[in-house]
This record gives C-alpha cells, sequence and structure tokens, in this order.
C-alpha cells in the first residue's frame, strides 16, 4: 500500500534510514553529480554504458573526470571496493560489485577488494572474531561469483593482510586527528579506540598498488554513498603523503523489500540472500512493499505508484532492460497492471539469478586461493 | 654545585621532568611499594637479591606477590618489556635491561621485547619511517648486547610483527573506550588516531604467550614507571578477554649527568651514549652535575650532597657494590672526598664498562636473527 515515509534521512557507514534524498546528500557530501558529459566520455572509452550508469544508480563522483584523463593519456587505474562481512550477502550488496566488474572489464583495471573483518568485529558488541571468519568466507565466496577476472583481483583481508595495510596505516594514521575522525563519523567518548584508528585502516588500501609498485597509481573507488566519509578523510591526507587523492563514483542503495530504507540484513524478511532457497525468496518478493491502491478497483483507475514500489525497484537496479522498464512504468502509472503480476514476473526473476548465482557461488569454493591478496606474488 | 630543584614533577610515559617524588607516584597511581617481605621472597627463590632490588631502584610493583605465589606452585611466567627506538640507547636505559636479564637469569624466564617503532614515529612529528629502523636496529644491538639467553628472548618489531600482535589488539581495542585513553593519556582533540589506538597494541605482547601456548600463562612487566598507564589499562581488559592481569615491577628513573630529571636522549651532553667513545663519555662525567660545595675549603668544611649528586647516581645505580657506595656516601657527607675525584673514579668505570658492551655490541651484529621473534618457530 503506497504511504508516503516522512522518516528522517540518516546517512552514515553504519546507518542508512528514512526516504533517501540523493541530491540533499550531493549538496551535504559535497561531491559531483555524474553529468551527462561525463557519461558521454565513458560510453566513448568503453563503448556501452552500463545500465547503471544510464538510470543513474551510479549518480555522484568525487575526480572521476580526472581519473578519465589520465586513462586518456594512457595512464591506468585501479579499483578498490570493500565489504564488511558482518553477515549474509543480499542481493542489495551485488548491485555495486556487478558494477565494478563491469568497470574491470571495460578499462582493464586492477581491483583490490577489502574485506574489513576488523572492523565488523569492533563495531558489533555480540560479534565474535569466528563470527566474522565464517562471514569473510561465505562473503568472498558471493564475490567471486559475480565473475571478477582472478588475474586482475586481489582481495584483502584486514586481519590476514594487516602487516601490508599497517605500513600504510601508520603513515596514513599520523595525519589524522581525533577531532577530525569525530567530526567525520560523529565518534563519541564511549567509542572504543579500534574504531577510532579504524579509518586510517580503511584507507589504505587506495595507496597500496602506488605502494607496491613504486609509483603513483590513479584509483577509483565504486562504492554505495554512505562510505564516502572514510574517502573525504582519505582524500584530505593523500597529498600529504605523496599520493594522489582517490576518486569515486557513488551509487545508490538498493531497497529492501519492505516500506523504505536501504535493504539490510538485519530485516531478514525484507532482504533476499544470495543462499536463500529460491522458492522461499520468491515467497519474499509475493509479500513484498508496493506502490499500489487499496483495491484492484481504485488501481485500474487511479494507477499505481512505481517510485515508492520495492518490486519496481529489484527490475530497476537488477532485472529489465530500458524497453522493458519504461513499458512497466507506463502500465503501472496507467493502471493497466497490478501488482500481483510484477511480483509474479520479479519471483521468476529472483529465482533464477539466484539459482545461477548459487552455481557459481558453489564453484568459487575451490578458487579461493587464486583471489586472495598474497604481498609476494602482487 | 648543589641546589634545590622545585620545578613541578612530571611523569608520563612522554615527559618525565622535575625532581622525581616516588613515594608520591607510588600513591598517585595506585601501585604497591615493594616490601620487605616481597624481597626476603625473591631472595628465597634466587639465593641473591640483585642490587636494583636492594637499593629499590626497584621500588614498586603491581601482583609481584601473586606472580611469585604462582611460580612456587611450579608456574612459569614470562617477562615483557620493552623500547622505543627513538635515537641511541644511553646507559640509563640499560640499568632495567640488565634487571630484566637478570629476572630471566634467575627464573628461567622467557622474555618478549617490544620494539614499539610505531609509537615513535607516531609520536614524533619530524621522525621518519627512516629514522624509526635505523633506530630499531641500532638498539637492537645494545639489547643483545645486555646478555639476554638467545633461546629465551623474542625481539618484537611492531611493524614486522603486527600480524601476529594486531590480532590480540583488535580485541583488546573493542574494550577502551576514547574516555578512558584520553583520561589515562592524557590525549586531546589533536592527537593523531595511530597514538590513540596505540595502548591496545602496547597491551598485546602481555597477552602473547598465552596466545602462543593456548592456555594463560602469567607476565611480568620489568619497566621504569612512568609506562605504567599502558599496564594500567591492560589490566583493565585482560580479565574481559580471559588473560591473567599482567604484573610489573617498576623502577626509578636514571638521572641525567645534568641538573635533575632523568637522563634523557634529547640532552645529549648529560647522557652517556652506549656507542659515545669511551673518552668523550668520560668528558660527560667530568663536566656532570654534582652535590659539591662553591669551594673546596667549604666542602671539607660542610661536606657535600650526594642525595642531588649525578656522579653518584651513576655509581648507585651502575658501578658500585654496597660497601663501596656507603663508604663513598659517608665520605662525601664528611667532606672527606672531593667532587673531581669521584668524577674520576666514575670516568674510568664508565670507559671500560663501554669498551666492554661496544665489544659485546660489535658480536650482536651477527646475531639478530636469533633474537627476532618469529611466529612459525615460537
Amino acid at each position: 500500500m503506497a504511504e508516503t515515509n516522512n522518516e528522517e534521512m540518516v546517512v552514515t557507514p553504519w546507518e542508512v534510514t528514512g526516504r533517501v534524498d540523493y541530491e540533499k546528500l550531493v549538496k551535504d557530501f559535497g561531491t559531483q553529480p555524474l553529468t551527462g558529459e561525463i557519461l558521454e566520455r565513458i560510453k566513448r572509452l568503453t563503448g556501452e554504458l552500463h545500465p547503471q550508469l544510464r538510470r543513474r544508480i551510479f549518480f555522484s563522483h568525487r575526480d572521476l573526470d580526472w581519473i578519465l584523463q589520465r586513462y586518456e593519456a594512457g595512464e591506468k587505474f585501479v579499483l578498490y571496493t570493500g565489504r564488511g562481512p558482518s553477515g549474509p550477502v543480499h542481493i542489495g550488496h551485488l548491485v555495486p560489485w556487478m558494477f565494478t566488474k563491469y568497470l574491470q572489464d571495460k578499462f582493464g583495471a586492477k581491483l583490490y577488494f577489502q574485506m574489513t573483518d576488523d572492523e565488523k568485529f569492533l563495531h558489533r558488541d555480540n560479534c565474535t572474531i569466528g563470527d566474522v571468519e565464517k562471514w569473510t568466507y561465505e562473503n568472498i565466496l558471493d564475490i567471486i561469483a559475480v565473475g571478477f577476472d582472478p588475474k586482475k583481483t586481489r582481495i584483502i583481508v584486514d586481519s590476514k593482510n594487516i602487516s601490508t595495510l599497517y605500513k600504510i596505516a601508520v603513515r596514513v594514521a599520523k595525519h589524522m586527528t581525533y577531532s577530525t575522525i569525530r567530526a567525520t563519523f560523529g565518534f563519541q567518548d564511549s567509542t572504543n579506540i579500534g574504531m577510532i584508528f579504524f579509518p586510517a585502516l580503511q584507507a589504505a588500501p587506495a595507496f597500496i598498488e602506488s605502494e607496491l609498485v613504486g609509483h603513483n597509481v590513479p584509483c577509483l573507488i565504486p562504492a554505495a554513498i554512505d562510505q564516502d566519509p572514510y574517502w573525504r578523510v582519505a582524500r584530505d591526507v593523500a597529498p600529504k603523503l605523496g599520493y594522489y587523492k582517490p576518486a569515486q563514483i557513488h551509487c545508490r542503495f538498493v531497497p529492501g523489500l519492505g516500506r523504505a530504507g536501504k535493504m539490510s540484513a538485519s530485516i531478514p524478511e525484507t532482504s533476499i540472500f544470495t543462499v536463500d532457497p529460491p522458492e522461499k525468496a520468491a515467497k519474499k518478493v509475493m509479500n513484498a512493499f508496493t506502490g499500489g491502491r487499496a483495491t484492484i478497483e481504485e488501481q485500474k483507475r487511479l494507477g499505481a505508484n512505481p517510485d515508492i514500489c520495492s518490486v519496481f525497484s529489484y527490475d530497476y537496479f537488477l532485472f529489465m532492460d530500458d524497453p522493458e522498464i519504461e513499458d512497466l512504468r507506463f502500465k503501472c502509472l496507467a493502471g493497466d497492471i497490478m501488482c500481483g503480476d510484477c511480483k509474479h514476473v520479479l519471483a521468476d526473476r529472483v529465482k533464477t539469478f539466484l539459482k545461477e548465482h548459487q552455481e557459481k557461488r558453489e564453484k568459487a569454493k575451490d578458487r579461493v586461493q587464486e583471489f586472495l591478496f598474497n604481498p609476494k606474488d602482487n
């Protein structure tokens, strides 16, 4: 049922609630909108614009124009993204990873993928080392299943690769004061000192390629915009250490199947996990929140609202091509299609998607070593 | 020339100034004085009381009685001490290390020796990674020259052994809030986040043996009392992680050759460095501050003051046995010996000491690997 959601917007690395106003975020965070001009440039370079760009699922950036300019001049960049292994991966997580794979493929870019197991352990009271070890492994399977190139992908596990990271992180940390970190992340006196140090560790992979090859290499970070505070402080420090500032491209949050807010592993009934049995996932879709009216009669007369519909969101974020999604939008607004129909279509696609992903995920179990960062063979 | 020094006492891990009132420190820090009863017990166990115990150079402790009780019941303890490699070692540094060697020998104890290269880099504005690497190596030579048993000694270099340390440190850090660390160390908003995290890393070696052998092992930390804040916060966390609280035995600061305050590498003319050419060190002794009177006539008539005399301090801390030091004290008070005579005696002993130390230090260059911590062969 359609309802507006007026809950206040909160966007931090640990919390995304309320209906997100992306224009306001661009303004608040001081990032740049992804303009048509930049998209044209990407299209020229890649031959093909990813739907997540066309649809502005990636909608904001910092220094992406600079990255493209360097690339045009023959200088390759590395990609860096990450995952906090605190629970199972849901298909919302896969959205930016799929886009990252597109960037890797089209730009021939090496990718550093950081598993922030330490941060997850430090942040959650009842999270044990055993928990994060388990989820690190499980989540890596999903990352590999997305199809990254093993020759060009290095998965960094903080606790395992701390030796490489710490060397960079101490140099970064020396330039990050408590007052900057408190103001940027909203830390309090009761925050533990591991969390306070962590922004230096999350900055480190942005500079790792430069350290390993011995000269500066541009770095582009595709990630949801809630991670921006980390890159903001990393960018401030970079020139002080002689590194390039890491560039970013920011995506929206994939909504959950509930009323509003991003898909979150902590609300399992509104999240489609990659390991959900397909039939179970289909049932979640059938219970999803939509933009429909109270009665079929009313919906036929007034049309429904795709803009607040979680089912439409999924089609938009993941499953439908441009003509199909435009057609659906039109039919929905016109009252020519009922929510039950849309749910069935989405449920089928989710089932197919999950079956395929789960097969790749199973195969990934034999390939973990290929992807893990090893400073020796880098 | 004798003068009292009324400069306010400041004792922190980074600053020791003013005339130190050790009784007040015991009260302020909440430690226990080293009683005759404990000394008797150590004598019973070791057969011989080290002069630094008899003279109360080690004067305070936490849970040393508990360590002895465990030892008497057949449970061995490990020793843990450290060094911040920010400059050359002076002979004041050697005092607690010599005592640590005595504990190692008498109790057959394994020793973890932490080189806090990261902390030194983080703490000093104009200190580079290159600086701390150089001093780490140079200082390790001095540590080895003290004569520790290579089979029972593991030198931990933070930046090199971070992989082992970080595993423990994140668990420690999760229980250390910023407010505790700020209150304990006097940190400010302008403190960098590396320094804020560091207390978790300095706590880690206290628990390393327990981690490596898989059961709790008592740990005794011999160190100057300015390091106590680190152990205080480590002790608070230990039971939360299921570890024993680390015990401590605290020593006084070896005074410099100047007016007051501990010997400090930052005032080179009042510090005898282990690498000083013996003749140069002898000259520093000849320029030392003493407790003497303005004229020889006056000194003969009124006697001098050994309690504020840096030359007497050296004899007391390092060079003279009990009858000799008692005799000197008596003669000094009575005006039966002049400062120049004392300086000559000390200068000769310093020269002999340095020559011997420098020979051992030279030989240590071939033995560094024997002493370095390696998690694989632990």
